[in-house]
């Protein structure tokens, strides 16, 4: 593996890119376009293949009403890929904290997901095509199946620590697919930096040194991130 | 509803198909190829479409490797279709009992799911393009899940009480996606018959008057049907 595992020589341990160089195959080498600043860009071969990809795949675009869920590293990136693509884009967040910043992102949309919030769920019943969630932890996935439309479909990329029970009448309704996806392939990312590069897309982040990273920790434990950290390499030296 | 609800008199109760005479629109209406017997054709109207429609939607064909969980009424009409679709058909049954059935149904390969036999799971793993799950008992969907190929879908058809556990890890990996399918519409329904016409399909059945309706009952609660009971109208007289 890339990080914290062992290189060809059988001893050395992997650094990834926290590497001051590195030998790579030309086939694994992607091409940053020259308008994409390199700190904001970053994010984009992760949290950007991530989001792009599914977007792609299940055919996001003009009169498509997509669903993100979750406004973190992951959810920011999909706003600004499904809003470039021209789907109708709705942010379904914990609360409302943070919708003015996704509607600058390009929301269309946004709604407070929080278990009093009976109405959203009211209102948004089979409305959508396609739903992203992004979050790492457990939520009520029937809940959110009922929000899609005939043959809609909610995606998974997150990474839930336990499994969640799952009613087979949120998918027979509608003939929903529950699906899931993980970051993309090579010549996929480079369409993707390609895509971010024409429609002058990168991640909000927020740059560190890299001697501060046992600070940034915590925030990114709390999800306290504007939204993605960024180690500026230089400090390595 | 069909059954057992109230008529548009607002008092009468409804009898369905064990009417003497019905009434319906003409929208409503279905042919039956002069081929197909009557008694065998009755359960295509319910399971032959239910499995027929997600075959289509989920493209059955030359090349692809379809799975049919449980080889019962739903399972065995499956067999018949994604067989005369040029699909690869396997059935994985609890035991291998109805092997010798399900191969003059048209059946390829047979496999016994029950939890001593892993060697299916193990060899199955990334194996299919297509899952029908037919059963309405809760199964281990994550085990499944995983005999599915890159982009395969597992079909949920039958309603089982419980919710069912459920792993992100099991779609994640090669993009897979589980879905749900009810019945199918009336277009479609014509289609089903005429394509079971065509290809001379038609339901295994046992065919009983409707005054041993209570012996028969308990046989199929056992699932004791090989593989489904009609009732003959005529002995309604």
């Amino acid at each position: 593996m890339t990080y914290n595992g062992v290189e060809r020589d059988g001893q050395t341990r992997t650094q990834g890119g926290y590497s001051n160089k590195i030998v790579a195959d030309e086939n694994y080498v992607l091409r940053i376009p020259d308008n994409l600043p390199m700190d904001r860009t970053a994010p984009l071969l992760c949290a950007g293949i991530t989001m792009y990809s599914p977007l792609m795949h299940w055919k996001a675009g003009p009169g498509k009403k997509v669903g993100i869920i979750g406004l973190g590293g992951l959810g920011h990136m999909g706003v600004k890929i499904a809003h470039a693509l021209d789907a109708e884009v709705s942010v379904l967040s914990h609360s409302l904290k943070k919708q003015d910043e996704a509607k600058k992102m390009g929301a269309d949309k946004f709604y407070a997901t929080t278990s009093s919030d009976q109405e959203s769920f009211e209102k948004l019943k089979g409305y959508f095509d396609l739903i992203i969630n992004t979050l790492s932890v457990e939520i009520d996935w029937n809940r959110y199946l009922n929000l899609l439309t005939l043959d809609g479909t909610m995606v998974v990329v997150g990474l839930p620590e336990n499994e969640t029970p799952l009613g087979a009448a949120s998918l027979i309704n509608a003939r929903r697919s529950l699906a899931g996806s993980v970051i993309g392939g090579i010549r996929e990312t480079q369409a993707m930096l390609d895509f971010c590069s024409k429609h002058n897309i990168a991640s909000d982040i927020e740059l560190l040194q890299i001697q501060k990273v046992n600070e940034a920790y915590p925030r990114v434990v709390k999800s306290d991130v504007r939204y993605r950290f960024v180690i500026d390499t230089k400090s390595l030296d």
